[in-house]
């Protein structure tokens, strides 16, 4: 086997200078003639090699029978040959220094065959070629132009970019996109993943500059892990919209199979890829694109969240009042600086309170006042303009408000528009869509795209809070190896009491107190001056299993006297019990009063899609029955770990409740982190939980009351 | 004053034989013009008398410059002069005999001129008349037909009917209906509502044989207790479906206001009027149109609830399965059966499984062959047709299985279709949806539709679960009332302890068992013979205030024994505690051990909006914390509050976890409906809540242990 090559950069895949089609057909009916056709229909400045083992020619080029009688070094070969055939066509692409592979070909890992998939991913990366598909319908790249897919001929060039996984989608895409105004800057189909995923392509986009919005369609993803540490960068500096399918229990079905049952897989992907690392889930295809549109042709950030609503209609106004609670847009509140923005604007019978109502009485130059009165003031910084037709306002009335304060002006602060009216207004509202108005009958569509773009202003103006590696929790990850390698000569996958807690020890995370003591003198001294009262006692003896009913524990010990009867109790009642009992002690620990704590439960496993993962939930019933859980991926910040903590329905629990103390969040944070960073760095560990830690009162602390703690299966215990 | 005169049927209204618009006018920018032309444009038949002091003609008719000059009855009279005349009209309309008034004018209570707005309903009332409005457009008839608004001239008519509270929307939703071929039996507007209401409307609508759906779009409501009583018995018969806006927090603000800081008034609305009397409650406008214009051409209820989804893609596929369970749609999941269906019309590599995936490949024809064995299967009752646009599926393909699988056959089982592609397909789209086939381009619209039609269904098929007064609890109205008559002879709006736990004991709601003995041997019959053991002591004497100070109170007895002792030492610590204290006996009650009950909270109260409501939830932070309550109105049914139980999200500690018993969820639903009872029976009474009733294991019963009844103030002490 050869040296292995080095891999090129993506450059070559979106701007090739040569493109080889093998399976260039002559046959207008065959993927391998569209192709071509597509691509000598784009523009394409480069050289283009169609393939076929008849030779000839094919619109107007030279068909060459083999690859290896091209005399050039190829960029990307297209290939779209029967399955059988893929590999032998790659091994000839090898020869001529071939950058990157489409292989448009289906039949392989979705139909099962996983080994022929794999054997062509090895033979390509060791020829230095990388992979895109199978099973895809080719790649658009508009920097080129080249449009090397079976897809539509005419792609609309623009700032938006489209990753999908599914072909059929893709291309319908393609033409949604075009139908709806929305240009493209590039539309790749990922179909396998057998090599490149979305991942690395966002890598690649976000440093294009014609690309302003990237796309994803995700059905299941192979490397969460990769995509989680792409995306906490590429969202701070560019909008990405996701729509992934199997949000629902049933669609969920065959992704959670392998899951555990509590981290539903759609559960952890909208905690992570959502709310962790800034997504913009789209719930349908359709919302994802009008998203895109609206995001694509804004000039520049807003200043700040402060969105005012102007309506001819008090109706809609609170219909889209309830839409901004549903999509996160602030509604600004002010209502004397709106009284004085406003007032000017609007009739004596109106209201200036936002939803600022301009009656309906208002015709277009009420709105094009109240619009330009928006724009101007500085304590505005988002318009969501609203209507129905009325006997004053048509859809004429409307265009002239389009046209003046939005098509002519375009003004730099986000502004939507939502109106409903007849066939006139519909007529209108369609043809202004297709200016690139965002424009909607449906008040929900309109205050949507804007609520999008602003979690985008979030992502960007909140960036730093992404930064991992500030103060980042330290870890005896030495000592943790040292008790994992004795359990594992142990031959076990758990650890023991005793080895969970050594590990908490080593990772800083604060358990209950506890010390053999050989005499009562040694007990006064652990309990007044290392411990602290209240404590409890328990009678050390291998000859004593069960030492509750030895009478050998004593509770709750207020002082020193209580603690010298209950000294001498024990031991009494311990040898009534067992009158040959060898007592080698007694064992002093920290009385804990749980019913000054809240109990939470936090874990981290390593999760078959994200990898190591962290969770956090409030103890009992509510990770058990009510699910109210969260997750994040690791490596996770302090502030992802604090809002992990408030996304959770009991949230208030832990900010005290019935005028009980706020709880020591700051104390979960920390455990959290402390276990995100024992889950990344012992890559031996699959799973710990602590059930319950307990979180007493704010600066109080926390305890770890009872860890489990899981090894993976080692590949040699497999055989 | 005159004696009242009855009022007359809505049948007038909506079929008048006359009438009269008061304020018509010459000037065709007027009100007063538009109305009368649009009355005569509508093709009515009956006696048009416009009425303007100034006379003349009008559009052909005389105008008459008084209604007292016109020779005949009148059935409506459309007001249309400016507020301060409003009443003046209508009294001279008494003179006719006029049965309805449509006014139009506005200026009323919208403005604050409550007093006004009341003058004129009183002296409507008085006189027979009923009043629609003030603050409206008026009302459109399609059976007789009439148009007497000021709106659209062209009214398509059909079998959806509209009555909506927004003027403006309602204007608007003339014309949407109109492009979206959705032809209206009624659109009435009721403003103000200060006499008809949604209610009086929605009772006439469902006798009328022209109406198949009612659309309601609702601001907020005056007499929410009226319409869920006519809800209660329209849902069942035809769909009613609804659009509320103040869903928000924000939007609710003002509503919720008067209203308890718990109940938030979308919450009950939402829990009333969608869950209890099944309303089919739309987010937006455009959605209610949708499911409006779907349901109104289905021919027959489905025969179940087996979906199928047929697809030419997979992602599609499990975006739509998304949407089923957002919609509760059920996805038929029998896989033998699907195969035995749809094996013959599936290409080998797409899958019978639902989603049926017809694939990539497929054409017309396949889709046709789908369909048809959709259609033709009797275990298949409703389809979800999808697909993206293909090169082998384009517009054309779209148009064919459109006519083939729905115009032309207009099959029996509801059909639903989304198809995505560009501009062709959409094009094609825009055509079938106007010709009333239910396509979108977003698979949530489409599913939605079929969402809601089954929540209708189950309205239907589910009928008899909402009959009131089958099995009703009996309780002592009689012997609460004595009580109530005390507290209030006491100048109290609050019961004391004894009080309340008369009203429990009259309402047959169990309370913990509590005897007064007055020596040991009473105690140990009490403690044996009626309560069981184990027991708890409390010694009785006005002189000992806080018992368990006095060493007064014994816990958990559980023998002849320890009761003996206990009675002993508690009469002893009393007689130490306070040597003079003249102790009267002991009290003897059962020992409740919580841990083996699960605490809810149970209440009813009289709600600003629905009158008498119930509410439940589990105890402590369930319901203050996590907000997890549920309410209905009163009265309700057995199942009802059965229904009200299951809704909470911590309902499975019901059920029992952990390996608990499940607990008497039989014994809550008894105390809701004895609660929902007493609060519809005891109008003095206007607060119940019983925290905790505690629920034990199944047929073990419920306890109410701490019950608060608050009275409503008497309007003499509002003096």
């Amino acid at each position: 086997m050869t040296e292995k090559k080095a891999f090129s950069s993506l450059e070559y895949l979106f701007k090739p200078r040569s493109v080889a089609i093998i399976g260039a057909s002559n046959n207008s009916s065959k993927i391998g003639f569209k192709v071509v056709d597509n691509i000598i229909a784009s523009g394409y400045k480069g050289n283009i090699y169609p393939i076929n083992p008849k030779g000839g020619e094919l619109l107007g080029l030279k068909v060459f029978k083999s690859i290896e009688d091209v005399d050039d070094n190829i960029d990307l070969a297209t290939i779209c040959i029967p399955a059988d055939y893929v590999l032998e066509g790659i091994q000839s692409c090898a020869v001529k220094n071939t950058k990157f592979l489409s292989i448009i070909t289906s039949g392989f890992s979705e139909i099962g065959k996983l080994k022929e998939e794999e054997e062509i991913v090895n033979y390509a990366h060791q020829h230095g070629m990388r992979v895109l598909g199978p099973n895809i319908f080719g790649i658009f790249s508009a920097k080129c132009p080249i449009n090397a897919t079976f897809g539509n001929k005419y792609i609309e060039q623009g700032s938006v970019a489209i990753v999908t996984q599914s072909g059929a989608l893709g291309i319908a895409m393609i033409g949604k996109t075009d139908t709806e105004g929305i240009g493209l800057s590039a539309i790749v189909s990922v179909g396998n993943k057998s090599d490149l995923d979305e991942a690395d392509l966002i890598e690649y986009l976000v440093e294009d500059e014609e690309t302003k919005v990237i796309v994803l369609y995700i059905e299941g993803l192979k490397e969460g892990e990769k995509l989680v540490k792409v995306l906490r960068n590429v969202t701070r500096r560019k909008p990405v919209i996701i729509i992934k399918s199997g949000r629902s229990k049933r669609g969920a079905m065959a992704a959670a199979s392998h899951t555990g049952s509590l981290a539903g897989a759609d559960n952890v992907f909208e905690d992570v890829i959502s709310r962790q690392v800034g997504g913009l889930r789209a719930l349908s295809v359709q919302e994802a694109l009008n998203w895109a549109k609206f995001i694509a042709v804004q000039k520049e950030l807003p200043k700040g969240e402060n969105a005012v609503i102007v309506t001819n209609g008090g109706g809609i106004g609170v219909l889209a009042t309830d839409a901004c609670e549903s999509y996160n847009v602030s509604l600004y509140d002010n209502r004397e600086v709106l009284k004085t923005i406003f007032d000017p604007v609007t009739p004596s019978f109106g209201s200036t309170k936002n939803p600022v109502d301009i009656t309906g009485q208002a015709s277009s130059d009420f709105y094009e006042k109240a619009i330009q009165a928006a724009i101007d003031s500085p304590d505005i910084h988002s318009i969501i303009c609203l209507g129905c037709e009325t006997g004053i306002f048509n859809a004429s009335e409307l265009n002239t408000v389009v046209q003046n304060k939005y098509l002519n002006i375009f003004p730099k602060k986000p502004l939507v528009f939502s109106f409903f009216g007849g066939a006139d207004f519909e007529t209108g509202l369609f043809t202004l869509k297709g200016k690139g108005v965002p424009i909607y009958s449906d008040v929900y569509e309109a205050v949507s795209c804007l609520g999008a773009y602003y979690k985008h202003y979030r992502n960007m103006i909140y960036a730093e809070d992404h930064d991992i590696g500030h103060k980042e929790p330290i870890i005896d990850i030495e000592e943790i190896q040292v008790v994992i390698d004795e359990v594992r000569k142990d031959n076990r996958h758990f650890l023991l009491v005793p080895e969970a807690m050594r590990v908490m020890e080593a990772a800083g995370i604060p358990i209950p107190k506890s010390f053999v003591c050989k005499d009562l003198k040694e007990t006064i001294y652990y309990a007044e001056e290392i411990i602290g009262y209240p404590v409890v006692l328990k009678i050390v003896s291998k000859d004593i299993i069960h030492k509750s009913d030895a009478g050998g524990v004593a509770l709750n010990l207020e002082n020193r006297n209580e603690l010298i009867d209950a000294y001498e109790a024990i031991f009494n009642s311990a040898y009534k019990f067992k009158p040959d009992a060898k007592i080698t002690g007694v064992e002093i620990v920290k009385m804990i009063k749980k019913k000054d704590a809240v109990e939470t439960i936090i874990g981290a496993r390593v999760d078959n899609t994200f990898g190591p993962t962290v969770m956090f939930g409030l103890g009992g019933i509510y990770v058990e029955v009510l699910k109210d859980v969260a997750f994040r991926a690791v490596p996770l910040t302090r502030s992802e770990a604090s809002n992990m903590i408030k996304q959770i329905r009991s949230y208030p629990l832990l900010l005290g409740v019935r005028g009980e103390d706020p709880k020591d969040i700051d104390g979960c944070v920390e455990v959290i982190l402390r276990l995100a960073k024992i889950i990344q760095l012992c890559s031996d560990i699959s799973d710990i939980e602590i059930n319950p830690v307990l979180a007493f009162a704010q600066n109080k602390g926390v305890l770890a009351i009872d860890t489990r703690i899981l090894l993976k299966s080692q590949s040699s215990e497999v055989k």
